[in-house]
Order: C-alpha cells, then sequence, then structure tokens
C-alpha cells in the first residue's frame, strides 16, 4: 500500500507521475530525450540501460517495465534476461557491454565509474555523447527507483500488465498525452 | 579531469548541464520546482534535504554547494553542518528530523523507507505533499551525485567558489539564463 493516496487504477511510476504532475512533466521529458529522442544508441539499447540500472537497485516495477520495454523492442527476450544478470555475456556489441558495466557502476555509485572503464568503452567505439548519455540514463533511473520504491508505490504481479505498458512506452513514448493508461489495469 | 570535454570555466555540474542544454533543460525545471516552488518547506529546508542526500553519496561538489546554498538561505553555518552528520541532533523542527531521516533512506535505497518512518513524519505533521517531495528531492539528488561523479567533472576546492555558487541558486534559482554563471569561476 503506497504511503501516499494515490490513483489505485496506476500502479507504480504512472500513479506518482499523475499525483504531482508540475514535477511529473519535467522527468518525462528528461526521459523522452534520453530514452527516445536522436541517439546513436538504439532504443533497445537505452532500455537495457535502464533496465539493467533497476534491476541492480531491486526496483521490481522498473526491472519489469523496462525488461518488458526492452524485449518489445529488441524483438526476443533473451537480451535483457542475460544482461540484468551479466551484462559482459549478454548477446550485445562490446561497445554496449562497456556501457552496461559504466551503468552498472553507476548505478552503485558514481564514483565507481573508473578511467579504466571508459578506456574499455572509448576502444570499443563509444563516442562522447553515448558515455555521457550512459551515465545520465543511469542517473534518471536511480531516480525513478527510489521514487517508485521510495514511496511504496504499488507493483502489479501479472506479467500482462508489463506488456500493455511496454507497447505503450514503445509505441508512444515517455511524454504524457490523453488517455494515456486506457486499459492499462484490467 | 573529466572523462569527456566539458567547458573548463564550468566545474562540476556546471559543465555538463551546459555540455547537453537538451537534457539541462528539463533537470533544471525540476530542480526549480522542487527547491523553489511552491511549498510549505521553506527553501532552506529543501536545500538541506539536498545537502544530506549529497552528503551521504559523498558527492563533494553537490555537498559543497547545497550546503553553502542552505546557509546562504538560512542565514547561518550550524543547521546544514549538524543534518549532514546526524539530522536527529540538528537544530530543526521534529518534522524535518523525520524528513530529513526519509531522504536519507531514500540516499541508500527506495526500500529502505518503512512505513514507522512515514508514520513518525505523519505525527510530527508532515503532509503527503512533503512526504512526496522528500522522497523525489532525494530521488533527484542521487541522480545528479551519480551524474557528477559518474563523468569525473572537476571539484574546486576554494571555498569561495561555492559561495557565489550558492549566491546563483539562492538568488536566481535552478532554471537557466544568460551570463548565469559570469564570474563564477575566478
Amino acid at each position: 500500500m503506497p504511503y501516499i493516496p494515490l490513483n489505485e487504477s496506476l500502479p507504480g511510476i504512472t500513479g506518482l507521475l499523475d499525483y504531482r504532475k508540475d514535477t511529473a512533466l519535467p522527468i518525462r521529458e528528461l526521459t523522452q530525450i534520453l530514452l527516445r529522442g536522436e541517439s546513436t544508441l538504439s532504443e533497445g539499447e537505452r532500455e537495457l540501460i535502464a533496465t539493467v540500472v533497476s534491476y541492480g537497485n531491486d526496483c521490481v516495477f522498473c526491472t519489469a517495465a523496462h525488461t518488458a520495454a526492452a524485449d518489445h523492442l529488441l524483438l526476443e527476450k533473451e537480451t535483457a534476461e542475460k544482461a540484468k544478470k551479466d551484462p559482459s555475456h549478454a548477446p550485445v556489441s562490446h561497445k554496449m557491454k562497456s556501457l552496461l558495466e559504466i551503468a552498472r557502476a553507476v548505478q552503485a555509485s558514481g564514483k565507481n565509474v573508473t578511467s579504466a572503464m571508459v578506456e574499455n568503452a572509448r576502444t570499443a567505439g563509444a563516442t562522447d555523447r553515448e558515455i555521457h548519455d550512459t551515465v545520465l540514463i543511469a542517473a534518471l533511473f536511480c531516480l525513478y527507483n527510489r521514487y517508485v520504491d521510495g514511496l511504496a508505490s504499488v507493483t502489479p504481479s501479472d506479467p500482462a500488465f508489463y506488456e500493455r505498458l511496454a507497447v505503450i512506452l514503445s509505441e508512444k513514448g515517455y511524454l504524457p498525452s490523453a488517455n494515456r493508461y486506457a486499459g492499462l489495469t484490467k
């Protein structure tokens, strides 16, 4: 049960973004730019960063939501599942492995990112912008994970919920829209 | 030395917000709403939350910047210094002690916030909105601290730098403006 009164038909982050819409808007805009805006990382790759960080923070809602979004964008379920457990053995490029390693460091602490990790990413072809965005996406999901769990928002147990949410996130993105969550909870 | 090329005259978060201005804007807007917008918590109290979280994350730049901002707004240096070390013995209201305890929990993990902590805050007079905002401010500074340290931005050692920054943050707030940081680094 959430620590503050939230709309019961909007579990997880959705109820929090509905609770205070003025703070929700810049959070949504930042997420849209980072995860759906122009980038040399694919949308699926960026959802993998969100997934790996949420898993590291043990945020069940965000992990399930972004695993489903990554699966939907990558058209398979193997990559996100393996990346969560051990990015170095996931079926992704060497560049993505090195960026996911940086993301996992950021999840624990910004200070855990080493120049060797950054050098490794550069050797694998990562650009300054990709390194920047990996750190900022990881930092953003440290915000989300704490927002969702710090107020004890509801975590649905039905996998179908996350599949419906993934379709919204993949096809509509993160910006607010009318009837955005229609049919999300059934 | 930062992991990506940043404007050398803009240390800490200032260079990062300059590096990618499209992502900086919603980060600035969110901060402005939470730390300077309408609230039943004073600006000084909200800067204390930022300070305590940054201290918990061992982010030297953010701790110094928000300590200086809190000092500037509270017109004394004792409260922030004591709150960083132990909020329960800081010269703040019982409500603020309970909210700072929640913020410290969020700093480590959203899951560390307990219903007893929330109940304690309510008994001390905290509203739903104050509890919500405390969690979200704490989560936001977990983003900032990781952004600043994850890219190894420069941390000035001169206390006068943070005093100049505190004047900007206290008097101009967090939104972008022309010549915002003029004279910040001397």
